[in-house]
């Protein structure tokens, strides 16, 4: 298999093993030394390969967001997979079979009606659904809002649902994506924690036992909050990779980004006043997640080793890249066609949902793995 | 394999067999009555069944962007095939694979290093390379600039190079889809071929003869100028699928419109003012392709027959749907849980980019066939 990175064709979605394996250890440390029992997030990358890495080898304790996702890991011997993902009936027959395969086959519910849907479908062998009830500390997606009453009456209607077995609390932090550094990260997963240690608290007093109860995103368990220690389990996904939405954020710096776009120059142009490169990497391998061109800005990811660029444009197979600083017009000949450019992307989950092969590199741009990503539904 | 729509997982993406057989008869016709060869563009499904319908069956003069889509023609029995994008040194020992192997594989220079990186790559048995001289018409991509002198010299260079068969000219013209209604798509269609016709002309009093001409985007070739007869070919990509921006560019009705992201409500949620419903259709399932979330649009895509809905918002696997005027909160009970909602695309190239198999429907909604696309580069 041994290839040199050079030698690939592009666009090519490139990821540094090394780097993944880093993101990956880290993080089960941080768990480990707040107390907590990381449960890692799938949707990222989807390759078994990375989900063996989040586990740190044990194959247990995995999330997902499809249930190919959770076909994937059943069929590679995973145990205690969450479907992190609000069941709704038409996915229940589904659900029901990975829950009679597998060990444990954990979903999410965030009302009485998808509850009631589960008590009717009984599991063979007498087993119990394992339902953890998703709140949300403010986000404002799904998930039931943790101050209101409805959260301590959907968990009653939990606990007393036949057939079904209260796991605990689950909630995506999702608005610490809105934070600009370390210290609004923390402030977003303190809140967040001390809310649902409250509702633990208060789910006591009504003598109501919560097996367990986390919260996650990767900004927020990127930079714990020492409040979240008091948590059972947190349960981030994107940090395998991280990307520039995760360095702007504050989660991480620039070189734990694992995962890059390779690209090469194809062509040279003056157009008018108009001076631009154009690579093979358009929205195709790279995604528009992003921020939009601007002078401020390196554009729709962040071409690396070269802060004089920006990747202003793309259409499905072109990228525009243009001088950064519009008053000082690119020297098109340090960039020869065929040379490369490396991409970091925005948004890595993006990134890689553009992909069939993820090229895995080692330390000296060996390529010495194809990761393959279950798509679909 | 028969199958109910109504049975599918969801999201899933859905086309109309019989819409898109009528998109290829209607653009093959419309050719056909201008006295001009379409050459249609495989980018957008990247679907084989779809291929030949384009070329009404005869499997003849189809073009592409990426060669892992001329890989899959050539080993159906496809000829004449474009390579729509501009070669570069890197990839052309695998064009002269092409070039080699099928009866007519056609490449694009629009530089002379190009050409040159040609010159010096022999084909086996005396073969000549098929190039094609990309013009920009005023899409401001690639291609050389059809005023400027460098196309006429450009061109005199390929036809005097060695190992190589100047085929003609090409011009994406990309500026039509700046374009609100047919009148304005029609005078982008009628300068870019008054244009190319100049440089024929030209070409001609210099004593080359030019073999094809042609001008192409799915705007000017839907809603053509008579003056489009001119040129020897035309070749659209979108129009086998259309999709909200060609309806808004003016290229299509919303009924051609054929394909859509099939998807079910999966959630209520009622959160201080916010009053919402969640479907399980993320950008995963449509692409963050589209207008972003305003009072005076439908967002992300167009929610079939529920004018009173958006698109406002998308994360991984969780769309949010709002009421489009947000003084009239949502009547949930309108939407049950289960329920479905068809989408129509902003960007159908975008949205079948994202999706591993397309569910392929007749007018009862029996999912008659599954097609895959090619994937990668």
């Amino acid at each position: 298999l041994m290839q040199k990175m050079n030698d690939l064709r592009t666009p090519a979605l490139v990821v540094y093993k090394h780097k993944v394996e880093a993101n990956c250890e880290r993080m089960l440390k941080l768990a480990k030394d707040h107390g907590v029992t990381l449960k890692p997030h799938f949707k990222t990358t989807k390759c078994l390969e990375v989900a063996i890495m989040q586990t740190g080898g044990t194959k247990c304790g995995m999330e997902v967001s499809t249930l190919v996702e959770a076909d994937l890991l059943a069929e590679n011997g995973f145990e205690n997979v969450i479907y992190a993902y609000p069941i709704s009936p038409h996915k229940t027959p589904k659900c029901a079979e990975l829950s009679e395969k597998m060990k444990s086959f954990v979903v999410f519910v965030d009302n009485v009606a998808a509850l009631k849907a589960l008590e009717q479908w009984k599991l063979k062998d007498n087993k119990n659904w394992q339902v953890l009830v998703e709140v949300d500390t403010g986000a404002g997606r799904s998930g039931v809002q943790i101050e209101s009453l409805d959260a301590v009456s959907l968990i009653k209607e939990v606990v007393k649902c036949g057939n079904v077995t209260f796991s605990g609390l689950y909630s995506h932090c999702g608005h610490s994506y809105k934070c600009k550094n370390a210290e609004e990260i923390k402030e977003v997963g303190k809140m967040a924690t001390n809310k649902m240690l409250t509702l633990v608290d208060e789910l006591k007093k009504q003598g109501i036992t919560c097996p367990s109860y986390g919260i996650g995103s990767t900004p927020s368990c990127s930079k714990p909050a020492p409040e979240m220690s008091k948590l059972t389990e947190w349960h981030p996904g994107n940090y395998v990779l991280y990307d520039l939405m995760q360095v702007k954020i504050g989660s991480c710096e620039i070189d734990d980004i694992a995962s890059f776009v390779l690209t090469r120059v194809i062509g040279h142009y003056t157009k008018g006043e108009d001076v631009f490169l154009i690579i093979d990497c358009g929205w195709t391998a790279i995604s528009l997640h992003g921020v939009k061109d601007s002078e401020e800005t390196s554009g729709y990811g962040l071409i690396v080793d070269h802060p004089e660029l920006k990747l202003a444009h793309m259409s499905q197979e072109h990228g525009i890249v243009k001088s950064k600083d519009s008053t000082k017009p690119l020297d098109l000949s340090r960039y020869p066609v065929d040379s490369f450019l490396r991409i970091y992307p925005y948004h890595s989950c993006a990134t890689c949902a553009m992909h069939p092969v993820f090229y895995v590199a080692d330390q000296n741009d060996n390529i010495i793995d194809h990761w393959r990503p279950v798509k679909g539904w």
